[in-house]
């Protein structure tokens, strides 16, 4: 099954993978799905908004269990990063089969498509749109770097893009919704545990800060005539981690946009991008403050006019506390897990598991990544592990749709 | 004449100039500096690499004095620089004439093509390409950013491209070549001087550094696991400036690149131009030195791999020490200018002045920038400094060429 899916989309040089929404690779995965769905017997189903579904049971049932991720992938990611979900939720239903267990519950396998965002920018598209927290209007306003809007890029893959939109009618079948994905840090290859339960996602937003100086010549502007704002931003972006550290959060300037951007020239305009994410608002707040300060007076002493823009925030999201307890009570009690001490960590990713939790009961299960490395195809996981996540998801599993 | 100059080129939003080589901006400045030749009776002539040239007297006598600049601009650039020149060769002919003075040897006035380098990346190509310091071959492979080359931006413009090339015949007829320029620093605002004499160009170099880290999630690497070489490059910005204030130099970041430059990521590759520039080559080995060393200490204390590329290198351009005299003796002792103290200093900047010192004697006269901005449209030269400009040269030029 896994190794179906490994060559698609994957670049030779790199060994990173590019399944971008909507295009050949991403097609690909999605013949997949359906190809995985058939030969176990499921009812395929495709929504609205581009998600596949896979039914075991009557769809219309209610009360679902539903477990799945996410086939796309960002700009040279890995393997694991959403794949790993998925092929586990395929593989767990076999586990539940050889057990022989008996249903009293639908289940349901998905992949919520454009997770990642990478081609228009925004994630989670797809839950988004079914969840109804982003509208058809909005949705179809998004475009790709090379121009194309959504609405073409789904017409040209063989979508309806007019069919978008809210579908509570769909959400209102599931009872649960588990998502299973490779760790993005290392708090599990710390704790040396193989399998972990979501407590919450931080929150997290991005803020753009534009410093302006003066473009002047670099070989003829004495130091003290310099208006540069480069300075600035490259003491802002050590504020940052120092802010961070002493916040206990996480902050990044990874995306930067210079005017004129010339070897001979000062900058008139240095854009920088931070991504700021902490366990709580308040370290969140402490940190995007303390960076927000030393910006200003930096700026303040050198002539540089800067201005702050939040361009995207999200509030902390709490998983469902009953459901992680359920988990919890699962994995900690069952034959088959009972070795797993399963520690309940927060993450700062955003998953499509954070945009449902706001309509639905959700719960995340994180399997051990040894690197900590994500979005990279240095992002691994161990194969004992990725079978201790689908022993573990076929138990949470078994324990929620079988009782 | 400064007016029917002004408009060409010109963005409307940010009074800025984009007189790029061999477009239609740079066209009309080329058919004005025809007309103005005409106008006053001198013969007009283009040379095979696209270099204006109007003389007075006979060409092929020898022993020519020589003045002129460039007309055409970086992006957004001031009114001045170049075109102050050109305009002031004109006007100084013109007030020759009314002193009546009788001329003993050939005077030219030129526009130098594409001395900024804007469009193909190079700078003074009219100059090297006279002086066969640019190959016609090398010259050829020149390209623009939309892809078009120098030959194919020659050919639309109706020149040919196959006649460039060394033209030491004609550098050959000329004694002296004197470029005024507009002052892109403060050195005279803050002496006080109207009017000042070039001694060198500073030696000067670009250098690239490739910072190589780990790319990984934004949101999910802990600050410890980071190996983030946006770091080491904000560390490296405020290196160069504390290096270059210790040294006496000017050193400038205003080109970055950065992979894969995304909110949420933190990057793989950051890419920074380092321009330095000093009086002497010691000062600029010190400064450039001194960077390397931070950065890599920087780098090697992180975990990120640091590369550090010359692109260029230009050592310093010494003026010809007599007629550099000449100039000061003359415009120490003339009526006209009595009460100018006129100071020597060095510059940061090429010039086509620079490039044509290697094959003959040349001198530099600068004009006071109260701003001491270059390359901006916020470039300025007062009217009584730049009649005052117009004065020395006409002193100059009845120096050199009436004695």
């Amino acid at each position: 099954m896994w190794h179906d899916l490994k060559p698609i989309g994957r670049n030779a040089d790199t060994g990173g993978y590019r399944r971008f929404a909507w295009t050949a690779a991403d097609a690909d995965c999605r013949t997949w799905f359906k190809a995985q769905a058939e030969s176990r017997g499921l009812t395929y189903e495709l929504d609205r908004n581009g998600n596949q579904w896979a039914w075991l049971g009557d769809p219309e049932a209610g009360d679902a269990v539903v477990t799945g991720s996410h086939l796309d992938s960002v700009p040279d990611g890995g393997a694991f990063d959403g794949p790993l979900g998925v092929v586990s939720s395929f593989a767990a239903l076999d586990e539940l089969r050889r057990r022989g267990v008996e249903f009293t519950k639908p289940l349901a396998i998905t992949n919520f498509g454009d997770e990642e965002g990478a081609r228009f920018g925004l994630a989670c598209v797809g839950s988004r749109l079914a969840a109804g927290v982003l509208t058809r209007d909005a949705a179809h306003k998004l475009t790709d770097a090379d121009g194309v809007t959504l609405p073409q890029a789904m017409e040209r893959a063989g979508y309806d893009p007019d069919a978008i939109g809210a579908d509570r009618e769909r959400l209102d079948r599931i009872g649960a919704f588990i998502e299973l994905h490779v760790e993005q840090g290392r708090a599990l290859d710390l704790s040396g545990d193989a399998i972990g339960i979501a407590s919450s996602i931080w929150p997290h937003g991005r803020w753009r800060f534009d410093f302006r100086g003066e473009a002047n010549h670099a070989g003829t502007t004495r130091l003290v005539d310099r208006r540069d704002p480069m300075l600035s931003y490259a003491e802002t972006v050590l504020a940052a981690r120092r802010e961070a550290q002493l916040a206990g959060a996480v902050a990044t300037f990874g995306k930067i946009s210079v005017e004129p951007n010339g070897v001979n020239a000062i900058p008139s305009l240095v854009r920088g991008w931070l991504d700021s994410r902490a366990a709580d608002q308040e370290s969140l707040d402490a940190t995007v403050t303390g960076v927000e300060k030393a910006a200003r007076e930096y700026a303040q002493a050198h002539g540089i006019d800067v201005s702050l823009t939040r361009e995207s925030f999200t509030p902390i999201v709490e998983f469902d506390d009953a459901l992680r307890d359920e988990l919890a009570r699962i994995l900690g009690t069952q034959d088959s897990a009972a070795d797993l001490k399963v520690p309940v960590l927060g993450t700062g990713a955003g998953h499509d598991a954070g945009i449902l939790a706001q309509s639905i009961p959700t719960a995340m299960l994180f399997v051990r990544n040894p690197t900590g490395v994500s979005h990279s195809p240095a992002e691994s996981a161990a194969e004992d592990d990725c079978l201790e996540g689908v022993r573990a998801l076929a138990d949470v599993l078994e324990g929620l749709a079988c009782k």
